[in-house]
C-alpha cells in the first residue's frame, strides 16, 4: 500500500535539468514557458510515472476546484434528478462537488457550511430552504440557489409562472366548466408560489369559475391520499355535473387523486381532467399517463453551475468586480401533454 | 471578498505564549497536551475567530477525509435512496463524499477514479458495473462495492437468494398453480442473480410447477411496457384459469404488469397474483399497492461506509496489515406484503 515513492518537483528538475521554479511555472503558469520546453516536461512526468497531487497543488495556487451542494434530500425525484445533472457538469466545468444532505435542519446545514468552508470550496449550490438568502449572502462566496427564497444570493428557478399559467391554459382550452388548484399554502417568496398566481390570473383574466385550495397535505403517500380523499369528496359534492379541471401542484398528488378517482369508478370519468407538475416518473408510469409541467432539470442545472463558474472566475481574477446586484435566471418550463387532458 | 486575515498557528502561539509546535500538537495529536493547556488554546481559537483550513492540515497529517463515490445515475430510485443514505453517514464517521456518475462508461470511470485519486481519497465506495473487481483491487485502496460484481474487492449486498426465496414462499403458500418469475438474463457473478436462484430451488424443492422468464426487456418505460405486454399476452394463453403467482424482478416491472392487467380488466384479476423487488415508491403508490421485497437500503450504506472505515482506519496504523481475503457482507431483505398477493 502506497510503497511507491512520490516524484517530487525536486526529482522532475533533476530529470530534465530545468530549476525547480521553472517545473513550478509549468504547473501553475504554463503558457510562461516556450512549447518546447514544456513538451520536454510534459515527456519526463510520463517517463518518472509522475502522480498529480491536487492537495499539494492547491496549497501552491488556491484553487480547490471544489463546489459544495446542500441538498434537502434525494428521495424526491426532482431532488435525485437536479443532483445527477448538476453532478454531470464535471464533464463541461471541471468543478468537484462534496455533497451534504441537509434534511431540513437549519443548524446542521450551518454546521454543514462551515466544514465545507474548511475544505475551502470555491463556491456553493444550495436547494434547501431553511437559511435565509440574506446569512447565506453573508458567507462572501460565489452561491445560486435553485428553487428557494432567492432574494440576496443568485439562483436559478423555473418559470413557475408560465408553468401555472400553462396548465391553466389547457385545462381553459379543454372547455372545463370550473377549474380547481391544489396546493400548499406559501408565500411570495418561494418561486412556486408563482404556480398559484399563474392559475389565478388566467382564470381571472378570462372569468372562469375557479377554485384555489391551499392546504397543508403533508410529504407522505398516506397523508396525501388522506388529505385528497376528503378534497375530491367535498368536489364531488360541489360541482356534480360540471367539467372539473384540477390542476395539482405536483405530480405524486396528481397521481394519487387518479388512483382514488380510478379506484372509485373503474376508470377515469369523463368530468374530469387531470394535470400536475415536475414530469417525474410517477407521471409517465401511472395507470393513465398524467399531462404534466415538465421542468428542464438538465438545463437548470446547467445555469447553475456555469453561473457559479462566472463568479468564481471573476473572483480568481487580479482585480475581481463583486456583482452589484445577485442575478435571477429563469429556465422556461415544458408543457406535456398526455391521456388525462385528452378532449372528450 | 476574504478581506479578513488568516489566523496562522504563529497567531495563535504568541496569543497563548505556547511555541509554534505546541499550536501544531494541539491540532494533530491534542491529547499529547495537558487538558488545561488544551482549553486554553480552544479559548484563543474562539477569541481570535480561527477559522480551521483543512487543507493545510491534510498536507500535515496526509488524512484527507474523502471518500470517492461512483454511481451509475440517480433516476433509479435504488440508486438515489443509497446515496442519500451514503452522504448521510457523515453524522456518524465525518467523512466527506465526493460523488461523481458513472453513466455506465468505463472509460469515463477511470478517468474519474484518477481524478479522485489526485485528490488524495482515502477510500471508494462503487456501485457502477463497468470495472471488473479484479481491476479495482490493483488500485491498492480501500474499497467497497455495493450489488455489483465483487470476487476480488469488499463488498456490501442484499441476500437477494433469500429475497428470491422469501417472494416464491408467499406466492406457493397462497396455493397458486404455476409460478412466474421475469427477470433479465445475468449470470452468476452479480449478486442480483440470487434472486432466481431462491425461485428455481423452491420451486423445485416443493415441486411446484414453473416457468422462468428471463429477457432483456429494457431500462426505459416504454420498451419495459412493449416487453411486458408480449410477456402478458402468452401467460394468458397459456395458463388460462390457472392462479398465476408472477414475481418481478423489480417494483418498476410490476407496477407495469399491473397496470396493463387492470386496463384490461378494470381491476386485478383474481387469478393473479403479483409481487415484486425494491419497494421502491412506485410499489407503494401505485393504484392497488405492490407486495414485494424491500431492500434495507438504510442498513446497507451504513455496512458499506463501515466497512470502508475499517480498512481506512487500519492503513493508519504504523504497520498495516492489509486483508488476506476480501470481506463480502450479506443484508437480510424483508417480505412486505400489500394488495397484491392478498389470499382470495
Amino acid at each position: 500500500m502506497g510503497r511507491k515513492k512520490n516524484v517530487t518537483f525536486n526529482d522532475i528538475a533533476k530529470y530534465t535539468h530545468f530549476s525547480k521554479t521553472t517545473i513550478s511555472r509549468y504547473f501553475n503558469n504554463p503558457d510562461s514557458l516556450t512549447l518546447e520546453n514544456q513538451e520536454i516536461i510534459a515527456k519526463a512526468l510520463v517517463d518518472l510515472d509522475y502522480k498529480e497531487n491536487k492537495v499539494a497543488r492547491i496549497l501552491a495556487n488556491g484553487k480547490t476546484e471544489f463546489i459544495g451542494i446542500i441538498i434537502p434530500n434525494l428521495s424526491l425525484h426532482y431532488y435525485s434528478e437536479m443532483l445527477d445533472k448538476i453532478l454531470s457538469t464535471y464533464e463541461q466545468f471541471g468543478y468537484k462537488f462534496l455533497v451534504f444532505i441537509g434534511n431540513e435542519n437549519e443548524e446542521t446545514e450551518r454546521r454543514y457550511i462551515e466544514e465545507l468552508l474548511a475544505y475551502k470550496i470555491e463556491g456553493l449550490i444550495i436547494l434547501s430552504h431553511t437559511i435565509p438568502s440574506k446569512e447565506l449572502s453573508g458567507l462572501q462566496l460565489p452561491i445560486v440557489t435553485i428553487e428557494r427564497e432567492d432574494k440576496y444570493v443568485c439562483s436559478v428557478n423555473t418559470d413557475n409562472y408560465m408553468g401555472g399559467y400553462q396548465a391553466t391554459n389547457l385545462l381553459a382550452r379543454l372547455g372545463c366548466d370550473i377549474l380547481i388548484h391544489i396546493n400548499s399554502p406559501s408565500n411570495e417568496a418561494i418561486p412556486a408560489y408563482g404556480r398559484v398566481k399563474g392559475f389565478s390570473d388566467l382564470c381571472n383574466e378570462r372569468q372562469i369559475p375557479h377554485e384555489i385550495i391551499l392546504k397543508e397535505i403533508g410529504i407522505t403517500y398516506e397523508s396525501m391520499q388522506g388529505h385528497l380523499k376528503i378534497i375530491l369528496n367535498d368536489l364531488e359534492h360541489k360541482y356534480t355535473k360540471k367539467k372539473k379541471g384540477v390542476f395539482l401542484s405536483n405530480d405524486s398528488q396528481a397521481n394519487i387523486f387518479l388512483n382514488l378517482l380510478i379506484r372509485k369508478y373503474g376508470s377515469l370519468p369523463d368530468d374530469y381532467l387531470i394535470i400536475g407538475f415536475d414530469d417525474s416518473p410517477v407521471s409517465r408510469e401511472a395507470i393513465i399517463p398524467i399531462s404534466t409541467i415538465g421542468q428542464q432539470i438538465d438545463k437548470i442545472a446547467y445555469e447553475a453551475v456555469s453561473l457559479l463558474v462566472e463568479q468564481m472566475d471573476e473572483r480568481k481574477k487580479r482585480r475581481p468586480v463583486p456583482l452589484k446586484e445577485p442575478i435571477h435566471k429563469v429556465v422556461t418550463p415544458i408543457l406535456i401533454r398526455r391521456e388525462t387532458t385528452e378532449k372528450m
